[in-house]
């Protein structure tokens, strides 16, 4: 377990002399460094106080935290460790790109001189891209529906999840991106919103909303809007695992066209997968719900689940996906934890291409298979071959935002999977090493740039023929 | 005129050799030096490139951009001047708090460890303050529909104006400000919008709404939200214009009880002033629009008016402003441009009190009568005692953000303008000084301080007894 360097205890504290003394004095007996003292509320009866604490030895915190209860006048309200203290006042801010100093910048870029660029783009409303921030702005939508693995927590604790991906966005891809948590649930409610926001934005980002309204969602929001909708949970999840299947196969020698793949997980990202595979080439895709393989056999309701049965399957197999992996070469899991085990892997094709995506437990113990896998990946980052998001989608918006693109389709997507297989050099490529790692500074470039081109060779750049360099 | 400094000229060029030297040499000719040259796009046919042009003698542009369309192979597609080259690629960004440098910051901020951020927020959402940018967090919400002076321009066209103010709500207040300019325009759609995306903010900033529409949308989400709806249209001019009033009558020794004030305008920010002025103890005000005095006589149907004609006018005047002005001690015009002249103000009683803030040109001209007025104010940077937003919105929000206020009232309103009136000391205090400077750094710590002093009195403060320090 990672040991708290430091953590912030808040007491409520009896309002009388000599209680504070007598709280940093046990604080010091346990060990701890009393770093600042900080005074929440007071009343005439008590005060909170938070109290910040470096602990040498993290297991002296919980003694120590019993000790403060112990005092008839204190009361332990709430300890926060490093990943709060890390959250205290959020992690985004907004900042202007130039300061107002006088009375003349002011003048500048509120009234009067802002009046003149609000009417031009009143005419215009192409100059958007140019003169807001609407070039470089994306929204990071949720409904906060389906928070990481968590479920439905809604709009207030998504957000902190939203701030971290506007942090990614802007190291990664200079993108600035901006969290909308939605307090609506409804597709139609969501849809609405997001249209009336859309026009300040260069792309929509749609995150953690819950499948199957998610299809729904992006579809008809793509066809209302004319910029790009993304939905990182299916794409950008797709975009990495494409590339990183591409790198694997390549290792054990196989052909996407070839090969058998079975796909555990018929969700957003499963489904996101099944389609780039098959844009990619793929024929032989299996893909198993909790029910198993998804087959024109079942009865099925969910308009996207249908879809797999017609598109994939095509030898029409039934059966869990016990069953089904069975001389599979590649398996690819988004689905859940400990499904699988060694002898699954080992009735598979010589050689299997494992991706055991689940997190933050994978489909199958890891150390379970790593002699039995041509190739492993998983979405942690303890193991190699970390299939990362943060791999995808800073490089696909800075793309998209660098053309003015109207949309993000399925070649711009292969473009990002072919680039971000390419950064890894045929000497570096190995069975530990099929994808670049998060901070590797290429990856957005490279993923960009091609997101770029299939762009302009789509026709979705609003851009004649897009490229700008400095001559001077 | 303001001579421009540097303009950037963009030109569509055939694609032939020589053609930029062409150009370049011609620049020269006129006395422009030139910047960057930047490529904007190109064809087989021809380029379209950014230059950026240096001039000393700004009248040399007009003679320069003719010489250069003279050229068969050139055309001038646009040029910019220094107000559209302050906001090329738009006025803020989005800015991570701390850096992510490594997988260990990743894990803070992010996966993993944000999901344990995101559990608590779901379990206790006043964790949101703390945790999330909700704490330090404002929506400036805008339908486009009354952008400055300007009428409905939409929302694309009223982004600028919106960057412009975050721009300020962070260099005068440090509250994150994220504009919102929404594609709907119906009120209910307005307010489903805000509703929608309201969980992250810590207040709504309503800008450049239209009335009557605007005082509607106000009381709903008012009603509907816990977070403060403020429409600065309406209620930040009320307090600044407050504030300069009650200096305004100290210089000319009269009571804010005795005094006759006309109000030319019942627009947004009439309605609002003429509020505050009776919750300031005003008694006798008279409200004009363009059909003169709105009293009992007359046959209103918008509810704004009605509730004017309900609560001012006590001697139930009609007649237009010209005739209702005579004799009043204080004109506050928020209308149009000329609507009276120096007879006019003669007519009023001895030293009158002159608000004349239309914008850019006032009700009345400043220079005709400089010597009547006992104090005249106007919204303009060009006369003294500007009447200006920025003085009240900083500090309003700083203060209802510092103790998660769930509303602002009447009481917060008028200490804020109590508190900016009591900026300017006695000494200092003039006809020509009745109002502090836009850049005076006094104004937002001590309007905020009031605002949120005036919250806990109000019972709307989130926190017990807020006051926060550091003793270490």
């Amino acid at each position: 377990m990672v040991m708290p360097a430091n953590v912030l205890i808040q007491l409520k504290l009896e309002n009388k002399p000599g209680t504070l003394a007598k709280i940093l004095t046990a604080i010091g007996e346990y060990g701890g460094n009393v770093g600042s003292i900080d005074l929440v509320s007071a009343s005439p009866g008590y005060m909170v106080r938070d109290i910040m604490v470096g602990m040498h030895e993290s297991q002296q915190l919980m003694p120590l935290l019993e000790k403060l209860n112990s005092f008839p006048e204190a009361k332990v309200l709430h300890v926060a460790d490093r990943v709060f203290l890390a959250h205290r006042g959020g992690k985004i801010q907004v900042t202007p790109k130039r300061q107002i100093l006088n009375r003349e910048d002011l003048s500048l870029v509120y009234t009067p001189g802002v009046a003149r660029v609000s009417q031009a783009i009143a005419k215009n409303p192409e100059y958007a891209y140019d003169l807001t921030m609407k070039g470089n702005s994306v929204a990071i939508v949720t409904d906060g529906s389906a928070v990481l693995g968590l479920g439905n927590l809604g709009a207030r604790a998504a957000l902190p999840v939203m701030e971290g991906k506007a942090v990614l966005f802007k190291q990664f891809g200079n993108v600035d991106a901006i969290p909308v948590c939605l307090d609506v649930h409804e597709p139609g409610d969501i849809i609405a919103a997001v249209i009336a926001i859309a026009p300040q934005f260069g792309g929509i980002n749609l995150e953690d909303i819950a499948a199957p309204k998610c299809f729904d969602i992006e579809e008809r929001l793509t066809g209302l809007l004319d910029i790009p909708v993304f939905h990182d949970d299916q794409h950008g999840t797709a975009i990495v695992v494409l590339a990183g299947l591409l790198n694997a196969l390549k290792i054990v020698n196989k052909k996407i066209s070839d090969v058998e793949i079975v796909l555990s997980g018929a969700g957003a990202a499963g489904v996101a997968i099944a389609k780039i595979l098959l844009d990619a080439g793929a024929r032989n895709i299996v893909v198993c719900d909790r029910q198993g393989a998804i087959s024109l056999a079942r009865n099925l309701s969910v308009p996207s689940k249908r879809w797999l049965a017609e598109h994939t399957n095509p030898q029409n197999k039934n059966g869990s996906l016990k069953e089904v992996i069975k001389g599979a070469d590649v398996l690819i899991g988004v689905s859940g934890p400990g499904l699988l085990h060694r002898e699954d892997i080992l009735g598979m094709a010589p050689r299997p291409v494992v991706f055991a995506l689940a997190n933050p437990v994978p489909e199958v113990e890891p150390e379970e298979v790593y002699d039995v896998a041509g190739v492993l990946a998983t979405g942690r980052s303890d193991y190699p071959n970390q299939i990362n998001n943060v791999l995808a989608f800073p490089g696909v918006f800075r793309g998209a935002l660098d053309c003015h693109a109207r949309a993000i389709n399925g070649e711009m997507a292969l473009a990002a999977a072919h680039a971000l297989a390419g950064i890894v050099r045929p000497g570096e490529l190995s069975a530990d090493n099929i994808i670049p790692a998060v901070f590797n500074r290429d990856v957005t470039p490279k993923v960009a740039r091609a997101v770029k081109e299939a762009a302009i060779k789509s026709g979705l750049s609003r851009r004649i023929n897009h490229f700008k360099e400095s001559i001077k």
